[in-house]
């Protein structure tokens, strides 16, 4: 391309380190200023604006000053040098100018139509991260700590639904907004906004499964803050998580989705290729990361009864912990395939299995951990989004475009929810009612995953475009709806102030004092997740962990050699405790808190009548395999006080 | 240089990616091995190889493998380009490639002599880290962590003699190694194997400010497990902590130490420039790291009471005090100052004042974070070191210089630890014995202060022999003297097992008891600290704490209105309690053990006369502020029982 010499000033390494620190701090500085801003909102109850929110605002400012404040001190540095000697880019380049031979790495290729946007401001480039960080760094834990935090009994009680949200309905969404998306894309050609050959339709899929990821997270948290009812935080939440995870793996396999002619038209072998792709990773995945948790559970049960205490040196416990979980995620990465879907589930493993064999202070350590990652993770990149708006530079706004993507956005998920709920209320004893479905059609935010899927590709117009589209749409979901959630939950009468562990609290005492049997356990689940159950609680949890009933009774009489040694000792004296009942509360609550008041058995404060009936309604059987679990609207009607 | 063309094949970015993706894996096994063998060690009480050492060697072994047992693969990318329209080297280099454009990233300059290293094995290159990684991610938590768990009371007991080891010692020792390696240059020059062109004194003397920054953390991990006496403990740990900030701007200011003309020659004003670099760095460090946790302490201080109870969100309260450490470090980087001076300080400060003010939850949740991060950045660094010996590419192992540093280095501590010992026992009344004379003699350990230090500059020759000789220093020491530690406690009769807090709590139960006020405090101390003790008991502390008389007590009549407005309303109730003798236990132990038990003033267990008797001791004045405080040598003649 161009030829220019030019002379650009020497940078020496201190100046690059200093520059370094400087992006830091500011972020540090932000971070801060959010931590401040809403605990100052916390203190006044005030619940329109969510950390997340707020982190988004600052970086916005933030990014507006740097925009427009700082000079373009670095015009130099956007020329492109020729090199005939190379064919192709290396990965470390050594190049000896004036006599003194420099290093440099390679980063990454660039269009050539965005070679003028790196002529400019340095302080912009600098405040850019790579946006590999996101996907290696700052969602790993975010993931994490969702999949680890799980409420497992309400989870699986609704993992019939869960699913069908996560899977058909990502599907759908996808699709949705794919087909939509294509018909303005095609509007855009007419108007000659757009060249054809620019936008194929592979190109909205791509954009379609992007913004299918959904991330309430400022929902959820005015959710548990405010203790909405329990099954619609689960059914949400339990979406997200898993519908972040059919995303991600989705836009891979629509990424990859190559026809061999004609880009526009259906190949089949392709497709199912794709489909192929799509199912080969997910479960690559899953499998990846739930070995490895169930590697973790092995060595800290190993360490608990046959060795000694680990728990002696909580330290080592929790270090073990979060290098076998990381772990789940460089090798799924290593191995080809999504490490964050690795890492999701290798956290609802965690938390299923060898969270029951950490000793009380790991349990705190590493809930805590994760907690605090997450929080930081989250912010920085809430605060970068904000920041993106301004600094990043080839921002491409199509107002068409972005008018579809909000219609398509909004239809989509629609499309989902509606019909789907529809669907499962067939099948469900419990309905997922009118005003849920409302609720969780409100609840369709966009987030983290949705940004770092869109920046992870910003060569080409067309995908900078989707990014600066996903960019508003984040914006406008976190603000508009996130701060509307108060009222909506007014609006739409959804029962607030349940207590979302008094439901499980109430039961594992009822549990207890009634000396359960795997009977009533099973009885509660639906045919489909009974039968996964029943071999979990009977053979895997023994194996794994100290709780549910040895395996000397569970396995047939000639295994008890094998049984014996395989049985922890204590599981002979809790066999009544049903280790299933145990899950990891959300915020700031010790597990003792809850261990202490399941065993004093005080069953009900004001809604005795409606837990204990859940029980028992449940004992019918005969629904679709998804979930069944009462849920309760109007709790006047069912407390008898 | 060299023109070659060469094909080398192209890297897209998924291989980069998943190839660092392999060494992190690489390093995660390393450190699971470390993990589940120091807990196979600690089961069997096997205290010859600390989790340190171990890694180390886990390390050694990984290196030996990468180096032996994988392909030289990427033997082209040693070519170097040259680029004829550059004059020097730009931040980002934009390469047209075959039409197509890359971007490159400014990584280091490379001497001529060190190019033909970079050929050769990509995996080799790959293990190895930036060397500003150490400094800028590795480092900062261990020294916080340092700073954050000093025992204040003990610390500030014995200020005077650490501050003397710290300072006098490491330029003593500083001094010596440059003399003594001077010496041996020359020898080396003498017999030819070096040109006095390449080696100055400033060079030696920068290897002997690096070669002073010592790391006993395996002995006194094993101290801390032994419960060995609680002086020779804080003597130790405190020279230790101290004296990596003393050579590290030490090794800096040397470093900018630039004589004008001969550089053999003298130069008064160039050294008298690098003192005053050495002082401005020191102090300015030093009051970035203070200032920024006073700031934390004023924002946890007004949370608590003006305001509303920041404890609700310990989350917040954790991210805060994070943040703003860090930002303590980055704003010192920044300024051009020494950013792990001055997490050092800050680290030193949040635990004397914003540690009184956090919840105990968060107290719990800091504590845990740095010590896990402590924890993971130690034995990262600890693996690593053993990796470099093989997978370093540029090693030069000169026995001769090698010889002449371990001479050098065991000399130097001599003359650091025994004659300023000499000289402090003159001051001190409870005089330093010889037996812990040897033992702080022999926990001259080098770690990984001194590694960060050799590994930031290994660009010339002279530099990548003293590299070498340090890794092979920190080797020597970390195997051989910590894994020698419990038998020289036992040969020089250092009492074990003494309960490190129970002084403490002994002491606090009898202040308690005996309603001490602020003169008692003062009289145990010497007069130059107490000095500064009166006015952070008056002032400071009441405005940054909730400990420590009320300001109305302690200010002028006239400010009464002021000191109402500053003092916390829970000073009133709390003023019998000195905030002083609050601290933080180091490993595992939950603050509220000992409140609890100083609170129920059980002042004895077999050790009553003794600590008893020294408050009282202490009463007599005229030492010379060396900190006073009675060591025990015996145990049994004290002891009544």
């Amino acid at each position: 391309m161009e030829k220019l010499k030019k002379y650009v000033s020497v940078k020496d390494e201190d100046q690059f380190y200093h520059q370094g620190a400087v992006e830091l701090l500011v972020f540090n500085f932000l971070l801060i200023l959010t931590i401040l801003t809403i605990w100052l909102f916390k203190n006044h109850r005030f619940r329109f604006l969510h950390e997340t929110g707020g982190a988004m605002l600052y970086g916005l400012v933030m990014g507006l000053i740097i925009r427009y404040v700082t000079k373009a001190s670095d015009v130099e540095s956007g020329t492109v040098y020729e090199c005939e000697k190379l064919k192709s880019g290396p990965s470390t380049l050594l190049i000896n100018i004036t006599n003194q031979v420099y290093e440099y790495q390679y980063k990454r290729e660039i269009s050539h139509h965005n070679v003028n946007g790196h002529q400019g401001n340095a302080m912009l480039q600098k405040m850019t991260f790579d946006p590999s960080i996101f996907f290696n760094i700052l969602l790993p834990p975010i993931i994490f700590h969702a999949g680890y935090s799980l409420k497992k009994r309400h989870f699986f009680r609704n993992l019939g639904s869960i699913l069908t949200y996560a899977f058909l309905g990502t599907a759908i969404s996808c699709i949705v907004i794919g087909l939509i998306m294509y018909g303005f894309v095609k509007a855009m050609v007419h108007t000659g906004q757009l060249k054809q050959w620019e936008f194929h339709f592979t190109d909205c899929l791509f954009f379609g499964s992007l913004m299918s990821a959904t991330d309430p997270v400022t929902v959820l948290a005015i959710f548990h803050e405010l203790h909405v009812d329990t099954d619609l935080y689960t059914l949400l939440f339990g979406e997200s998580v898993l519908n972040d995870a059919v995303a991600i793996v989705l836009t891979y396999s629509i990424s990859i989705y190559s026809p061999k002619e004609n880009p526009n038209a259906f190949d089949a072998a392709a497709f199912f290729q794709s489909v192929g792709n799509f199912l080969g990773i997910f479960a690559g995945s899953f499998a990846m990361g739930s070995s490895y948790a169930v590697v973790t559970a092995l060595i800290s049960f190993m360490h608990l009864t046959k060795f000694t205490k680990l728990c002696e040196f909580p330290m080592l416990e929790t270090g073990l912990f979060f290098l076998l979980s990381w772990s789940a995620f460089l090798s799924a990465e290593a191995a080809g395939l999504t490490g964050i879907v690795a890492v999701l589930f290798c956290g609802v493993t965690q938390a299923h299995y060898t969270y029951n064999n950490l000793s009380p202070d790991s349990k705190m350590r590493t809930k805590q951990l994760f907690e605090f990652m997450n929080f930081l993770a989250e912010n920085v990149i809430f605060c970068y989004m904000g920041l993106a708006l301004f600094t990043f530079q080839n921002h491409i706004f199509n107002p068409l475009f972005i008018c579809g993507a909000f219609v398509a956005v909004f239809l989509a998920r629609a499309c989902n929810i509606y019909p789907l709920s529809f669907l499962l209320n067939l099948g469900r004893k419990q309905k997922i009612p009118r005003n849920f479905q409302h609720m969780m059609m409100f609840s369709g935010l966009r987030g983290a995953i949705a940004f770092a899927l869109a920046i992870r590709d910003t060569d080409s117009q067309p995908k900078q475009m989707m990014f600066t589209t996903a960019l508003l749409i984040v914006f406008f979901t976190v603000w508009v709806f996130g701060g509307g959630t108060t009222p909506m939950l007014t609006w739409l009468q959804i029962r607030v102030g349940v207590d979302p562990d008094e439901d499980l609290k109430a039961e594992a005492a009822s549990q207890s004092a009634s000396n359960l049997d795997k009977n009533t356990t099973k009885a509660e689940s639906a045919w489909l997740f009974r039968i996964w159950y029943g071999f979990d609680h009977k053979y895997l949890k023994p194996i794994l962990t100290h709780t549910g009933p040895p395996l000397t009774t569970t396995l047939p009489e000639w295994c008890n050699p094998v049984a014996r040694l395989l049985t922890s000792p204590t599981a002979y004296g809790d066999q009544l405790k049903d280790g299933d009942t145990d899950y990891i509360i959300n915020n700031d609550e010790l597990t003792e808190n809850y261990e202490s008041s399941a065993h004093t058995a005080v069953p009900a404060r004001d809604r005795t009548g409606s837990t204990q009936a859940t029980g028992k309604e449940d004992i019918q059987e005969g629904d679709l395999g998804l979930g069944g679990y009462k849920l309760q609207l109007q709790p006047q009607m069912n407390s008898p006080a």
